[in-house]
C-alpha cells in the first residue's frame, strides 16, 4: 500500500464489470482468471505462487490486520491495488463482504503430470463432484490432514469456483489440486502403484481395516451418484464407513475427513 | 392416499400462506410448528414419532416411490394430505423442490431432562452453533456414528430450521436433540459423570490420545467463536485435531465427524 492505489467509484467502470463477470464459470474459463474473496484466501493464493493481478479493496468496510497483510503481500508480488467504494465492492463481491477484499488472479493450471508427490504419498480422488462447497470442504480437510494432493475426476464443478475457494479457506491454493477424466486418474494411480481405497456404501471392508501406511489413494464419489463402475477393478479396495443410525450415508466432506484422519492416525500423527 | 386428499390451486389460500410463513423462525416459534422438506425427511419424522399435521404434495413434480411411501406413512398416522399445483408448491417450498413434498408438523420439544441415554453413552455438545447447515451436518454424522444425543448449548440457530432438517437428511428426528444454556448443559454432563472432551485448536492432547470408551461427551464450539470459557474447568479435557497444512481449523462438521468416528473406533465398531 506504499504505492498509490488507483480508485474506482463507478459501478459502471469496465474493469469492475470485467472482474464481476468472473463470478460466472464461462467467463473464468474464457479469461483464464479467477476471483478470490477474502484476505485469508488471498494470502493463501500468494503463498501458493498464484499470479494475482489486481486486488479490489474497500476501505469503508474496515481496516483489519488480515486485510493489510494480504494487501502488502499482493503489492510485494506486483499486483495492483484498487480502492473502491462500498457500492463498487458489492457489485464485485456478490454479498460476500468478507474482509473488503476481492482479487483477480490467473487461474492455476495444473495437470496430473505436474503433481509432484512425496516419497510415501497419500492422495485424495473426488469423482463427479458437483457442489463447489463440497470440493472446498474436502480440500480444507485434506490440507489439515496432510494429504499430498486432491484430484478431481470428471468433476462437474470447476476447481476455482469462488465458493470452492471460500469453503476451502484458500486451501485450494495450498494443496495441489487438478482435474482429469476418471480413466486418466485411475491410470495415473496405477502407474504409481498406489493402494486404491474406494469409499462405497456397500464396501466389503470397514475403512479402519485397511492399511494406509503405503502409498495410498482415497477415492470418494458424489453424494448423488456414488462412484462409477470404473472403480470396480480387482486392484481397488472398497471400504465402507459404519452407518449405525437411520441415515444411509455421510456427507462427502465428512466421510473424506474421517478417512483422511484415519489414514493420518495409522501413519503416525506426530511423524508429519 | 386412499382417502380423498383435498386440493389447493391458489397461492392466496390462507392455509398455504400460514404454512409458508413457517420458513420464518419467528413464526415457527409462535406456532410451535415446523416445515419438513422432502420425502425422506418426512419419513424420518414419522418414524421419530413427530406429530405431522398436513402434507402438501405436488403430483406434477413426479410420483417417486419415496414420496408415495412417505405419504402413505403420513396418512397412516393421521396427517392430512393436500394436493397442490406447482405454483402453490413453489410458494411453500421456496425453491426446495425436493420430492414434491412439504409437511407441517408440531415442533418436537425435548428438554435436557427428557434425553434418555444408553448405559454407556456418547453424546455430542455443540456450543453457539449459528449455521443451520452445520447443525444438520453434525446431527447426520452423529446418527451415522451411533452418538446417543446432540445437545445444542446456547445455539444461535433454532434446531428445526428447515436447512438444519435438510442438511441432516432428517436425522434431527432420529437422534435425540435439544437445546439449553451452556451452563445447564455442563451441569447435566457433570451430574452424569461424563468424560467431557472439548475440541479446541489449542488442546493439549491429540484427539486420538483420549479414551472415549467410558461415558463421554464430545464438545465443539462454533467456527467463528470457538468454545466459551465455561469449558475450561479441570474436569474438561481439551483435545486438538492435528493441523498439518496451511489452514488452522477444520469445518465444525468435519471435526465432529472425525472425533465421533474415533470414539466409535475405540468403542469397537462391530459391537454396536
Amino acid at each position: 500500500m506504499e504505492q498509490y492505489p488507483i480508485e474506482i467509484t463507478s459501478v459502471h467502470n469496465p474493469r469492475v464489470k470485467a472482474a464481476a463477470r468472473l463470478r460466472d464459470r464461462r467467463h473464468r474459463e474464457k479469461q483464464g482468471q479467477i476471483l478470490i474473496d477474502g484476505a485469508r484466501e488471498l494470502l493463501r493464493a500468494l503463498e501458493g505462487e498464484v499470479k494475482v493481478l489486481e486486488v479490489y479493496f474497500c476501505p469503508a468496510l474496515g481496516d483489519r490486520p488480515a486485510s493489510r497483510d494480504a494487501l502488502a503481500a499482493a503489492v510485494a508480488q506486483g499486483a495492483q491495488i484498487i480502492h473502491v467504494t462500498e457500492a463498487v465492492f458489492d457489485r464485485l463481491a456478490f454479498g460476500q463482504r468478507a474482509e473488503g477484499v476481492v482479487a483477480v488472479a490467473e487461474m492455476p493450471l495444473r495437470k496430473l503430470a505436474d503433481v509432484s508427490l512425496s516419497a510415501n504419498p497419500l492422495v485424495a480422488v473426488l469423482e463427479g463432484v458437483e457442489k463447489p462447497g463440497n470440493l472446498g470442504a474436502v480440500v480444507r480437510s485434506a490440507d489439515a490432514a496432510g494429504v499430498d494432493a486432491v484430484i478431481a475426476a470428471d468433476p462437474i464443478t470447476d476447481l476455482y469456483n469462488p465458493n470452492a475457494i471460500r469453503a476451502s479457506l484458500g486451501a485450494v491454493f495450498a494443496v495441489p489440486i487438478c482435474a482429469d477424466t476418471a480413466a486418466a486418474v485411475l491410470d495415473w494411480l496405477r502407474q504409481r502403484r498406489m493402494n486404491i481405497v474406494a469409499a462405497r456404501v456397500d464396501g466389503s471392508l470397514l475403512y479402519t481395516d485397511v492399511d494406509y501406511r503405503l502409498p495410498a489413494a482415497i477415492v470418494l464419489g458424489s453424494e448423488a451418484e456414488g462412484l462409477s463402475d470404473l472403480w470396480h477393478g480387482p486392484d481397488v479396495t472398497p471400504v465402507r464407513l459404519p452407518m449405525l443410525g437411520k441415515v444411509d450415508s455421510l456427507n462427502v466432506s465428512a466421510a473424506a475427513a474421517v478417512i483422511f484422519y484415519e489414514a493420518r492416525r495409522q501413519r503416525g500423527i506426530r511423524r508429519s
